[in-house]
């Protein structure tokens, strides 16, 4: 027998991967929640059909939405990572020397858990209680809602704008994102695909920049996400990472480095112009 | 009736669009030819079930694999295009004003005959017999080697290493094309995806670097193709694109601009790492 799996990543638009083995299947209060071994990209955390990370990309995605907005801040002590539920980010950001504290506040313990169990190397961090990590389950909005500690720099790596990630793209969010921020911090979120989610980008542009003096999208190649191609967004209150000199990492990376640091921030025409029709 | 088409790019990874209509299907003495117009990417061009060009992105494609090396050549005036039987090589090529002669050898005239009459946008130059394209029906490989003009800038847009492009990744080849440059000449060749064909990357970077004193890859996203992401080499006898200061274009672009001219070039570590072990 052979298992395929498609995810519909847009009306029109298939991506199917041969499945070797159904490795965990579950319904949160969520969504529902799959773990699949694939020929293709190994083992991946699949969301109510949506592709989320794989153990043959998961670096590039993870080492871009960390580093580029940390090695921006001079210092980062106090991160905040909202949502992923794999262990990723914070695997990635409690790497930094400078980063003493990482707050994690996913909203779905089912995901943690599947994530621990069955994508151990993205989940590290998480499996062995890394000292600088703390994680919560709960909902991010309503804790960043009330957040009494200031962040140097908030990470939201969110699922897709649509069931539990929704309210992460919102102008209220950002508020509140804004509020928890140090007077010097600053922000990340992964923003979607610059071919298929144009509308969302550019609302999003538009909210992050009437709050935000700052506001910069990036790009990073992500085989398992629509179109390869994905986009970020950072908002920050007085970093700008075209004029920062960058921090250098001082441990390995499979993807992301200094000169990357910068040229992600090069954007193709068609991009600047939807960006640019919402200063 | 609902039509699907899908390419498998790898043995284990479908790419699926939804077909409105097959508007030319043929078998040529090289390959089965086919234009479906589709729901996500338009009208597109399969050459052998593989997604070679479609109305949605082929702009990206075709103004990253022109602009890129013209622009990084002082003056080029002669240019020769192997391949790119859809046109939108030499439509590009065409603009620029240096530009005098663009010779293209295409070796399967039913996609040129297909393509001018299903893809008109992409087509243009051929169709409206641009006064400095001229088309040869023929062997891109046998031309190569007989050429008896100097050109400066050589442009190698064929479709995978399978079937009729399979000679156009050879050492052999690579030689002729140093011999048919000027002593100042360069060339450019699309070189697949870097997440699926690094074993053919590796061996054609070797062998460019052993007949070409600079040897540059570069990487431009692409919807339709593996991966979404796509390599391109540059071979060059004496301009590098990382130290020239490229000419700017006179003429709008919808991918292509002088900042992505430079930061295409910065590659992740795990592309610089897959090359650095071929030097």
């Amino acid at each position: 027998m052979e298992l395929m799996l498609t995810e519909w990543q847009t009306e029109n638009l298939g991506l199917t991967v041969r499945v070797k083995e159904t490795l965990f299947s579950g319904r949160s209060e969520f969504q529902e929640i799959v773990v699949v071994d694939t020929q293709e990209f190994g083992r991946m955390l699949v969301l109510d059909g949506v592709f989320q990370t794989s153990v043959f990309d998961e670096y590039i995605y993870h080492e871009m939405i960390a580093h580029v907005p940390l090695c921006t801040h001079p210092q980062p002590k106090h991160v905040l990572v909202i949502g992923g539920g794999d262990g990723g980010t914070v695997r990635e950001t409690s790497k930094h020397p400078t980063v003493e504290r990482v707050e994690m506040v996913e909203i779905d313990g089912m995901v943690v858990d599947a994530c621990k169990q069955y994508l151990p190397e993205t989940s590290e961090a998480l499996r062995q209680n890394h000292s600088k990590v703390k994680l919560t389950i709960g909902d991010g909005i309503a804790h960043m809602r009330q957040a009494n500690s200031l962040y140097d720099v908030i990470i939201v790596d969110c699922s897709d704008p649509i069931g539990p990630g929704e309210g992460l793209f919102t102008h209220a969010f950002y508020q509140d994102v804004f509020k928890a921020l140090k007077p010097d911090g600053l922000f990340v979120q992964q923003t979607e695909s610059p071919f298929y989610h144009q509308p969302l980008i550019k609302r999003l542009t538009k909210d992050i920049r009437s709050l935000f003096p700052i506001c910069r999208t990036y790009l990073a190649p992500i085989p398992i996400y629509p179109g390869g191609a994905h986009c970020f967004t950072l908002g920050s209150k007085q970093y700008d990472p075209l004029n920062v000199t960058p921090r250098k990492l001082d441990f390995k990376t499979r993807c992301y480095n200094s000169e990357l640091q910068k040229s992600c921030f090069v954007l193709p025409n068609f991009l600047q112009e939807l960006l640019a029709g919402h200063n």
